[in-house]
């Protein structure tokens, strides 16, 4: 059985990971009988958004805590995870991966990608297992690996696809029930909720892409 | 189509509502044509959980506000909601539905319900509209109609079952992938995370219930 991890980033699509996406990558890795290794980083969101107002307000939750939540408490720091402990990972979407995982809501083509993140990423590449990445978080992907030239989706938002070009990765176009599968550095990628509109079409391009990233990691 | 409310009683099995037992119940809906309506109460949770440590922490949040993260901000207050602006409900579980929708986990036979989660339920029965309830939320249903004698299951934990009885229900043991129906008072309800184990399992239960509720509302 497959151990995959599901890198969370908070729990919320405003500040935190999307929980949609977050959940529907968990069913499906049960369904494909793999197990799920939930992770995050133990440092404080950006910020906190009242996702009922959708206006950021003065409080502090911490990354790890909050994405524990959608992880049922089943869930390890991103710093104590080795590469060695896990055949492959994915990034579900939401703002957290923008805010926390990345600078890149903030810094734009300046984005920086959280030190322990990239370590973790560069060590799966250099292992050769999978990566999977979801809605904008594929943007981690692009500057992480933006050296090797990888093939991505965020779905057909020209400004951050030119964005993602800067970085040196190519671009693919992609409907939502679909992914796009860079081979040679083993990336998958679906656009999810960057497109929308809803549950029924996200969950056709997440299960795609979990059963993808499964069988790479076989 | 079919209009069916998604009672949410905040974010986090174990200060509200179950995350995942929420989003297959809008996954479940979107696939069955039916509109999601989600609804929770505006009130401060009974308690703040770290869902790491697994322990209460002095912090003080809204169930509402919090409830707004599952459902992206597409939210509507419960107190501001009547019964004929939807054609049914679903309650998705979590300590929530026993903390913030009733205070069954503090007070267990002398549970009382909410005063407008209780006046909600009531409006859709009398309109014969269907209810559905997941996980440890039938304790509500259980307390609110007890009077009529309905036909409930939360699986097959003993001591809640007895609890259920005092109030006046039937309990009906069920496993994790099917549904008890009372027909009569078009009740339907699934034990998903009273037994677990996994999101595959529960959600074959939670689209049973999903498509039983939005035929019956039909």
């Amino acid at each position: 059985m497959s151990r995959i991890g599901v890198l969370l980033s908070g729990c919320g699509v405003n500040d935190g990971s999307e929980i949609h996406e977050a959940v529907l990558t968990m069913l499906a890795l049960d369904q494909a009988g793999a197990e799920r290794f939930c992770l995050a980083p133990d440092m404080a969101q950006r910020d906190v958004v009242d996702h009922l107002a959708g206006k950021p307000v003065a409080e502090s939750r911490n990354v790890l805590v909050e994405a524990a939540r959608i992880a049922r408490g089943e869930i390890r720091s991103l710093e104590s995870v080795s590469a060695s402990e896990i055949d492959g990972i994915i990034l579900p979407g939401g703002f957290g991966a923008a805010k926390n995982l990345s600078d890149f809501a903030v810094a734009g083509i300046n984005a920086e990608v959280n030190s322990g993140v990239e370590k973790l990423l560069l060590d799966l590449r250099a292992a050769d297992k999978p990566i999977g990445a979801i809605c904008i978080a594929p943007v981690v992907l692009a500057r992480v690996f933006g050296h090797l030239g990888p093939e991505v989706t965020i779905g057909s938002d020209p400004a951050v696809a030119r964005t993602l070009e800067s970085f040196g990765a190519r671009h693919i176009e992609c409907p939502v029930d679909d992914i796009v599968v860079d081979e040679r550095l083993r990336l998958v990628t679906t656009p999810a909720y960057m497109l929308g509109p809803g549950l029924k079409e996200i969950w056709l391009g997440i299960d795609k892409l979990v059963r993808r990233v499964v069988a790479l990691a076989g």
